[in-house]
């Protein structure tokens, strides 16, 4: 039983109020394996690159479980590179530049050894390259996950709605579950989307947090208050990472299990962005991880005295 | 032993998505005596309204067990009155009107009968008459909890961090706890503003829940996804109301009960926001409350299963 990974192998140039790095590693598909690396590792990373992208890096994968059958890479051609400033309250950046390079022909084909992958996270990209992975699967998978963005949205919303009735999980942000939805309030944004296909949503609201819902049901996990957020990048993909990573490691698809599954990603996103580029995920350990865990815990419990109000 | 509210007692005009309302009742001391008045019933209220000012109101406000002797009308006068337009995302609001009125000669004298209050919820006012009603108890209360806003900071930092050397609980939101600190980051910004006198600072995120910060440890409580958020005007009032009630039922000053106070004040903020003024606040049952504190109880709550990570 393995998780298929779907995303970004790529190059950032970040700027925030913390400072700057340049052409360091990124990528959603680096940031997805790298964190679900900690939970589960029979990892199928799908992706593309360029002749710039270090062999080095690989190898680090590779030694996590992560299996790179499926990263083509491209002689003569770039990797996909990203630039980015954020503002100085972290929630909002201004992306500056985009060089898709060898993304542009990004067409994938599904490895033999991938083929029965049973959880996908596809990370976020156009939806007819996330339709097509999922079309080349053998066997229904146990789980799909999707992220997506509002560039999707604005672009090419048929084919993400195609790909959303083949969904179980959708992770987008508040603003994001708005426009899909058309609605304001995000209860009924959730009902909207049910509709469109994923049983759960998650809401992902960075510092402040994320929210599920599934059917009636919400789960709001809190957001741990870090002492220095460095560099948000990635910390999205962290926490997909994270959540598919458990999810797989518990083989359990209910709500109940959904929930934990969100904390175990909020944990590797937590550690993501407190430095630049995967810095923190690369070299975290088993301890610090589960004193994390339990920071979480503790974060949001408390004791229900139960009053009778006049 | 009684609670001891202070702040205003006013008129609001308010446009939202949903609709507008024109000179309702409000004020951040109707909706604290209000919130307050479902888990206790000696509440002291300390403010000023003119002719205009409704009796039926103070009659159903008395029937709740709320003092008025504290109330003063001014003859030929107007109340305070606030107008304003809540932004689409209902996150953000411009003021369109502020007339002082009364309260612009507000020099507030504690009754005898008030002097002795045990519990203070100074609501958003003037720093130097938060300042002058702490002076005029005549012991120390066992809990002082302070409102205030981003304007004060900007008007009145001296006095404000006079009053904060005085008081227990601050309650202010995200941008003000920085401004307030100079700190980006919530948690520097919560051991700055703790030198500043307040113990325990609670930081109002709105929807997003809120953040309580005491010594070096951290409670996030959850904002309750409410299916139509009709107007915003009072929620952070009817949160102080429903914390400062709690707090004097319980008679408990600690970490702990100080979470389960603000799930107290969270559920309380979450009604008001249902309809326009106090028309939620009025008519709560037992029951709907005990239901809601339920949701709010299982809003958050996950298994934590522990895993080594690899």
């Amino acid at each position: 039983m393995s998780i298929l990974t779907v995303g970004t192998v790529a190059f950032d140039s970040i700027e925030t109020p913390y400072g700057s790095v340049d052409k360091v590693i990124g990528g959603a598909c680096t940031y997805i394996s790298w964190a679900a690396s900690y939970w589960y590792n029979e990892i199928n990373l799908l992706s593309i690159i360029g002749e710039d992208f270090p062999e080095e890096e690989i190898k680090l994968l590779q030694k996590r479980g992560v299996s790179t059958e499926g990263l083509v890479r491209v002689k003569n051609q770039k990797s996909f590179y990203w630039s980015g400033k954020y503002h100085n309250d972290m929630n909002n950046r201004d992306t500056l530049i985009t060089d898709l390079n060898v993304l542009a022909e990004f067409n994938p084909k599904l490895p033999t050894s991938y083929q029965n992958s049973s959880y996908i996270m596809l990370g976020n990209l156009t939806p007819a390259i996330q339709l097509s992975v999922l079309n080349q699967l053998i066997n229904r998978p146990k789980l799909v996950v999707l992220d997506t963005m509002n560039y999707w949205m604005d672009t090419a919303l048929d084919e993400l709605h195609e790909v959303l009735k083949r969904v179980d999980v959708l992770t987008i942000n508040d603003e994001e579950a708005r426009q899909l939805s058309g609605e304001r309030s995000l209860v009924k944004a959730a009902k909207r989307i049910h509709t469109f296909g994923p049983k759960y949503l998650i809401i992902k609201k960075g510092e402040h947090g994320a929210l599920l819902f599934y059917e009636d049901q919400i789960f709001f996990a809190p957001g741990l208050p870090i002492p220095e957020v460095i560099d948000p990048t990635g910390a999205g993909d962290s926490f997909a990472g994270g959540l598919i990573g458990y999810l797989a490691r518990t083989n359990e698809i209910s709500f109940n299990n959904m929930k934990t599954a969100i904390i175990y990603g909020s944990t590797m996103a937590s550690f993501c962005v407190e430095n630049f580029s995967l810095t923190r995920l690369k070299n975290l350990t088993a301890e610090e991880i589960k004193t994390r865990l339990h920071q979480f815990r503790d974060l949001s419990s408390f004791e229900t005295k139960e009053l009778n109000a006049f």
